[in-house]
């Protein structure tokens, strides 16, 4: 395979370009399938499509702002390197959003059906033997591990110097781990239905904030060849404006547009996800003597049944008991500390207000 | 962390300095887990535990022996590198046995209850919130995500020159493509009920032969920095004892005793398995006009509630309409041939001899 090469400004368009790279990679390895594998080429079809069908690419994003704001170069070769490296980010995000629907039982991402929910339904239309659902399991869960395998081998094939790749490794290591971390411990929390604020802010910071963006950056700025005090302070920025960003998450779970979300109403409650703001609703209900409207929300928390007229309730709640203010004025407080570490690290222009502006992108309430 | 560092000499014992690697690099990056991952940490345990009981270690011995036939070194720096990098095998091993157990829904593995398994009873025992199963099914993924994510990891870490770098690079991209593809082929051969020799071969060729003694030796071999001509021949002897592999696995998966197997007696029938002794025994059963027999065995292939008595009859009708006299025969005949291969492939001793006692032992009856 040849080093993928993207002509254009790259900064004008991280977004397109990190997509461009995504498609020809993805051909390229489909094109280099052995010939016995050719039903195992058109199942390599429907993972590429979820793969290029819409996301922000936002951790891609990040990591090439850190690059650039570190003092990285806009063109030239060690600049498409460092594109094909961080666009690999993308193939990592493939996995932990096939292997979480499958997981969470959704039908839906970006308003198109999900990865096990299309084989699922391939099978029931070819009428095929076993269960359906254990089929379309079972296809979600190589696609996936497919996609996990491909991020590495991309990451890794990215024509970076020995110098680049050596400082590269610790974020990209942690990253992977950190983020399987988060996601056991948010089933976890889920499944023992623990109330804790500590547990739901641990799950936001190894899920959302080193996975999405405080690894991304890390590993921008050490392809840049950053060390030292500049690495604590984008850390501490990327670690904010992450949190922050979960509790937008958190507060879009519940209150956001189907039309904007792609997921169902009141997916967060109906998954029964531990976030803080379940938390916060549940301890200020509790403190306020509104026991009947803590148990509503408890009932509401993995109900798959769950009504459009309960969601609205809980909706109700969460702002009366103050739990969605707290979220704001916590949220607002983040992005001022992250913003002011990213004041603090030194880091270079145009890059810092690309950063600023992302983080301000990421955390605000129409994102 | 520092590279693993074995002492002793491993053509003594491949295996247990395989797993000596293992355990010290599964034990380095849980000590490597963030403070707020520490229940994330138990569930490593398990991980480990599963990696570490029993296995043949099949991979990582083949890939030794490619690169000690192929005139690596079997002390100093460059063996002990290798050594790291063919234990990494064991760990995409690791991933695609937890998917497998999970995907097939079998119980027990090596005679002990499968990953899904022990966090499924885990939920059960906590009594926690949703259905067991669902928390199993989200452990078994994330867990086995982490192993294929660690294996690169170990695998790029070992501190390989980066002309053993480059080399070993085809044969492990592929190998990992080619184990994915072959497992989605084997579901989907299973999910349309496919009675074809071809097909069942095709899944033999990318499943086992491919990913388990093929590439492997591949990368053995590349490591050494053999090209060329010699390529070809070891791979040739690496796809005829990988099917012959395969088909002996065919019959063990019938035949094969649970003390031996750790599995139940007849896994293979009850789940449905489309191998190639099936698309035999249907075939001829349907020439000899033993049409009932037929249909006995089509019913109980992935039959969950298949009796000890229907896989007596199943075992008998096999027998009888030649199936496994035919089996035999063609793993007589792919051991020769590639044992002829790699006669002609001019590696050297002492590792072309285990090699050829590798494969023969992979093969036999009593293996």
């Amino acid at each position: 395979m040849t080093p993928e090469r993207v002509e254009e400004d790259i900064d004008g368009a991280v977004h397109s370009h990190v997509e461009t790279v995504l498609r020809r990679y993805l051909a390229d390895r489909r094109a280099g399938l052995p010939e016995q594998a050719q039903m195992f080429a058109t199942a390599v079809d429907t993972l590429s499509d979820f793969a290029l069908r819409g996301g922000k690419r936002i951790r891609p994003t990040f990591a090439w702002w850190g690059w650039r704001a570190a003092g990285g170069e806009a063109t030239g070769e060690r600049a498409q390197a460092v594109l094909t490296a961080v666009s690999a980010l993308e193939l990592i995000q493939t996995c932990a959003l096939v292997h979480d629907d499958l997981m969470d039982a959704s039908e839906l991402r970006r308003g198109h059906p999900t990865v096990h929910v299309r084989f699922t339904e391939a099978h029931r239309a070819g009428g095929w033997l076993g269960a359906p659902e254990r089929f379309g399991m079972a296809a979600a869960v190589l696609l996936g591990d497919l996609a996990l395998a491909w991020a590495d081998d991309m990451f890794t094939g990215a024509p970076l110097s020995e110098q680049m790749r050596a400082a590269a490794r610790e974020p990209w290591l942690a990253m992977r781990s950190e983020m399987f971390a988060g996601q056991y411990l948010d089933v976890l929390a889920q499944a023992e239905g623990d109330e804790s604020e500590e547990r739901a802010l641990g799950v936001a910071r190894l899920k959302t904030a080193a996975y999405t963006v405080e690894r991304p950056l890390h590993l921008g700025i050490a392809l840049a060849g950053v060390d030292g005090d500049t690495v604590a302070a984008v850390r501490a920025f990327g670690t904010d404006i992450g949190v922050a960003f979960q509790l937008r998450d958190d507060l879009l779970g519940v209150y956001g547009d189907t039309e904007v979300t792609g997921k169902p109403a009141g997916d967060d409650l109906r998954e029964g996800k531990r976030t803080l703001l379940v938390s916060l609703g549940l301890r200020y209900a509790d403190e306020a003597g509104r026991h009947a409207d803590a148990d509503l929300l408890r009932g509401a928390l993995g109900d798959p049944g769950l009504t459009q007229e309960t969601i609205q309730r809980v909706r109700d709640l969460l702002v009366e008991v103050g739990a969605v203010d707290e979220l704001e004025r916590r949220i607002e407080k983040l992005t001022e500390s992250g913003l002011a570490a990213l004041d603090a690290s030194g880091l270079a222009e145009p890059g810092r207000t690309r950063l600023a502006d992302l983080a301000v992108a990421a955390t605000r309430r129409d994102r």
